[in-house]
Formats: C-alpha cells, structure tokens, sequence
C-alpha cells in the first residue's frame, strides 16, 4: 500500500460558492494507479469545507439558502471587531462543516452514487485562488 | 497494510431513520483480520449520512427533532419544483452532515466510547434498500 | 506502509469547551516518523468532536454562540428525562458535528493552512478528562 499526494487549484468566487471537483478527484485516483484504498479530501484553509451532494441547480440553491439561514452572514460576529476583514460568518460556517472528507476506492473509483458529486464550498467574503488537497491511500 | 472492502444491507424506513450499524461495522472489521489502522463508513448516495451517538431512545428523538428544527421538511425547496420527488429536505440535511465517518482500529476493535454507537441516519422520504460501504485499511 | 496509534490526554471544562490541540497532533506525526499518509483525529464518546478553525477569540465565541444558537442548552431534551444527566444537548451537538476528522500528513507534517488550528470539542455539561486518539497511517 502506498500513500499519493494530489492537488486541485481552482479560482472561486466566495459567498458559499459551491464547485464541482469529482472529475478532478477522478482523475487523481486514475493517476495515482489506485484500485482499493481510501482518499481523504481536504481544504487547508479555515473558510472553506467539502462534501458531497447531487450537483443539480435546485439543491444547490437550497443548501446555500440553509446556511444562509443557520448562519446569517449579516449578524454581529466577534472575529470581525478583532480582525475587520468582515468574514466571521465564513469562519463559523466552516468550523462547522469541517474542512475535508474520506471516501473509499473500489474497483479504481470513489465509491459515489449516480447522483452523488463531491464539492467545494467556499465560504470567504472574496473570490480566491485556492488549493484542494487530494490525498489517496491504497493499492 | 492492507486495503478491505465490505459492505452493509439493510432496509430503512427514511424520515430521518436512524439504524444502529455497530454490529456489522465490528463484524466486517473481525472478518478482515485487521489490528490496527482504520474504517471508512460511507454511504453512496445523496440523502444519507453516518455518525456515532449514544443509542438510546432520548437522544435518538431528541437528534430528529434537531433536525427537523434546522433544516425543515416542511418548507419550500428549489429542488422539488425542478424534479418533483419532493425530497428537497433530505438533500440538504446529508450536503450538511456529509456521507461518511472515519473511525481508528486498535486492537481489533473500532476505537468506540462506551455509550458510542455507529449509526446510519436516512433522511430520504421513503422506505428504501440502502448499501454502506465499510472501507477498512490497516494490518 | 504502517499504522500507529497514539493518543492525547486533556482535562477540559466541558460546555462547549474549545480546545486548540494542533501542538500534540503534529508531534505524534512527529513521533511516528510518518512522512505521507494521513491523520484519523477521534474522540472515543458521544458528547465530544474534532473539527479545524482559526484558534482566535474572536472565532471561538462566534463559534461557541452561533451553536448555542443552533442547538440552545435551555430547551426540553427527552434524553434529560430518560437519564437524568442533563447533557441531552451535548449528545445532539456531538451527534451533529460527528466524533472526528481526517488530514492528509505531507512531508511529516499535517497540511494545514496558515491560519487553521485542530480543536476538540468538548459539549459536555461538566469538566472531564478527555482522551482523544490520532491514528496515523503512511509511510
């Protein structure tokens, strides 16, 4: 069994900009050679998070209207007093959410549904330049 | 080390049913022969989850009620007008609680608290065969 | 590839508690000698949780408020009833920010951001003495 570093660079617009990134994790178990293992995606960075979630117009704008709702970006947050870059609700949300996932590998594929995609959110007050990490453990 | 792939079968009644899965979970990683490393419990589809709580009848209503207060049933979500399978909700509760759970063996055993079970939590509005991937790498 | 097992010992306040235990988690990478692989960083009961933040004031009161706010101490838990402890909010916390975390270990060390700190969390409704495991596996 080896270990596999990857990454995936991407430009978001922020505000829970909820991105697509199954293909390019896809593609990093292809090419790590991977038939059985496990691949734990991460987000070093304390704004942003991923899961996974039918990638379709509808959820996605239900999802962002949930943590809208859960975690309101226009109330009073202390971090903002301290630091005033204004983006305490980007911190609380993805203190929450955390910042990666595990899934296996089977058969040299994530083991995801058929309507089941993995995303990035991005839930800075800016769009950013930013890294995923993709670290595959396996066969 | 070595990588194992096993899976569970079981039969939910959705509306947030939550299934104690701690045996099977144990049983998988007794049948794999590992010692020590570590499980990955996922599930492939869009509207379940998996976590551990302690198993009891208070805390099993008191996390449905939770939910239902946090990402209502009952509202209106985007994607039951673009698809109609009116299962908006449970979309949203499994983009926030994310698919999966990885949890160290030692020993032989899921490092698991004594009042801490595994659960599979489907938050689908209907009954449903369900398949959770138990991915176990270690020696 | 290999696994090590290790474990940090903390006393803690409880009521939502947060706990900046980055330090510990880097020196048993440290002390395993692992180059690349990855980190399963759980707590072993069901009123704990791991997750990764900006370890600031500021960020730790928003977080601390926004889930009291989320899942209030003071409302009617059935698992009070049932046991009596009174922590029945503790247990849906936990429940719903799950017992742990995964991060991908790069060049012998965990690959956090900048500003991103590992915590626990303890939801708790009374100081305890707390073990949390890291599980390392690589190479």
């Amino acid at each position: 069994m080896n270990s596999y570093h990857s990454e995936i660079h991407l430009r978001s617009h922020g505000f829970t900009d909820i991105i697509d990134i199954t293909g390019e994790v896809v593609r990093a178990v292809a090419e790590a050679g991977i038939n059985e293992g496990m691949i734990n995606i991460f987000v070093p960075g304390s704004t942003g998070s991923v899961t996974t979630m039918e990638y379709e117009y509808g959820v996605i704008e239900d999802l962002r209207s949930a943590i809208e709702r859960l975690i309101p970006s226009k109330m009073h947050y202390s971090h903002d007093r301290s630091w005033g870059d204004g983006n305490g609700f980007s911190h609380v949300r993805a203190a929450l959410m955390k910042p990666g996932l595990c899934i296996p590998v089977v058969a040299g594929m994530p083991t995801l549904g058929t309507w089941q995609q993995i995303v990035f959110i991005d839930f800075d007050n800016k769009p950013r330049n930013r890294k995923i990490i993709v670290q595959i453990l396996g066969e």
